[in-house]
């Protein structure tokens, strides 16, 4: 069974890594979120694709929840005292990989293409793609003003309620994106914000249209447990731009594009348009991130 | 007194933080080589200044002789695991200098810009000056072909002989560089590699011309203890390419730049056209560094 999967950061990232082990690596391409990708310390950095990354190597840091394991941070400390660019932590494993990236990207190495080299050396076997390689960059529009996403969200610390999202950037999808959509048995959106990790990849016109297009089952889990985000701001989000933070609101995002919606136990009823799957979705380990994986496949099976 | 000083890496380094203890940091400009300036993981690495840097700021490593003290090398890991470009080794303290600095570089500011920046960081009272903030690039003709400075330092592990130094580029004096030779009331040549160290200063004609042209004595120290190299492959460049390691070789790089050379006690007799001037020169530890430095500059007096 071929698996395609919409993931955006560190909950993506650990629904990836069950998923993987359920739906095996290499029946897997995971169609990663570059929306909040940023230059910092002029190095290009891709912060969902490389939760990822860690996530599927085993490198992430469970317990601080990104970047990581067993890290570093003396570059950044070098950084801070120079009075240079410290706002968004880098360690300094982690540093490593955007030197390799960044250079291969200004040698003129696609996105994508780079991202399958750094897999492959992880030993990863799961196919792992941006949505695109072009530039594409979510901009979060507030009361305080319009910021580039990790601005507003690293920054600013998301303290800004959120009026919109747009996303800037004449995107095509990346090599091999449409293909593996094409040839998914089923296709699965990962317990992200709707708004600023799976939103990008569907601003991308082709992805967004081969979704629509698709003749396989398409489900979603829901990022909320009991109407409130496990991390982050997708509840305040879903509660001011949506309205509410039911399975009837996280659908909402994704009309027209699933076909059922996983949600936790504690949730209220619905979504109506799309079918419920009820189970416990909170990832509190790898054992649950698998059965989480286990039920989202057996709802598209 | 003010004392200009130019300097290559490490050996030159220990001189120069000597010499600000004895003659003032204050009264101290120190101009530092760049011919071995490159490029690696993207980023603009100077390992000169960087010696100089870290030496004046108590920040580096004596007992591995470069980089900084209590260093760590996880980013460098990283990269290696990725099959990126670790030839060069690069700790993770000293990469957060990079970084800062060649994100300086790439929006316009001048090298000698963010490196007086940089020594303000670091609390250096000197003023650290780059002999230009122009390309400048030192290349070895060997029997093996041609190579960048750090391709034969480093990669090749400088184990080819050397038939000749070329000096790519055309470059003006960085701001400030002139001024000092000018108003220096002594000018001093550190114990620093003449062919890969001093000559690429050398190389700059403002720079070379403006020492010609001095009205105050200009005193050399000698690299060699004994006709021997402390570290590097200095004696074997004089021997091969000047025919012999004594101090009259030594002084013969410096022609009609210099008053004076310090030699070691172990040294054979000369040099003949400039004055011999006889110490201890191995800088074992701060306190030989400081005497040396007052050997030298009471040489200057």
């Amino acid at each position: 069974m071929k698996v395609a999967l919409l993931s955006g950061g560190v909950g993506g990232a650990r629904f990836a890594r069950g998923l993987a082990d359920v739906a095996g690596g290499a029946n897997l391409t995971i169609v990663g979120n570059v929306g909040d990708d940023l230059e910092v310390l002029g190095m290009s950095v891709s912060p969902d694709l490389d939760s990822i990354l860690y996530a599927l190597a085993g490198l992430n840091d469970e317990e601080r929840g990104w970047g990581r394991a067993g890290e570093t941070w003396d570059a950044l400390d070098t950084v801070s005292t120079l009075g240079g660019e410290d706002w968004f932590r880098l360690g300094d494993r982690d540093l490593g990989l955007h030197l390799v990236r960044t250079q291969a990207l200004r040698e003129g190495e696609p996105l994508s293409a780079v991202t399958a080299r750094i897999a492959r050396a992880l030993g990863i076997e799961a196919a792992i793609l941006p949505a695109t390689d072009d530039r594409l960059r979510t901009w979060i529009d507030t009361p305080a003003g319009s910021f580039q996403f990790q601005e507003w969200f690293v920054a600013r610390g998301h303290r800004d309620e959120v009026d919109g999202v747009r996303f800037e950037g004449d995107a095509h999808a990346a090599p091999g994106v449409l293909d593996a959509i094409e040839a998914a048995d089923a296709i699965l959106i990962a317990p992200s914000n709707p708004y600023v990790s799976i939103w990008p990849i569907l601003a991308v016109p082709e992805i967004r249209a081969a979704l629509e297009a698709r003749r396989v089952p398409s489900v979603a889990v829901s990022p909320l447990v009991g109407g409130r985000a496990v991390k982050g701001p997708a509840d305040r989000m879903l509660a001011r731009m949506a309205g509410g933070t039911t399975p009837e609101h996280v659908a909402g995002c994704y009309s027209g594009l699933i076909d059922a919606l996983v949600v936790d136990e504690s949730d209220p009823t619905g979504p109506h348009a799309v079918r419920r799957v009820v189970t416990k979705t909170l990832m509190t380990d790898l054992a649950a991130s698998r059965r989480l994986a286990e039920t989202a496949l057996g709802a598209a099976a």
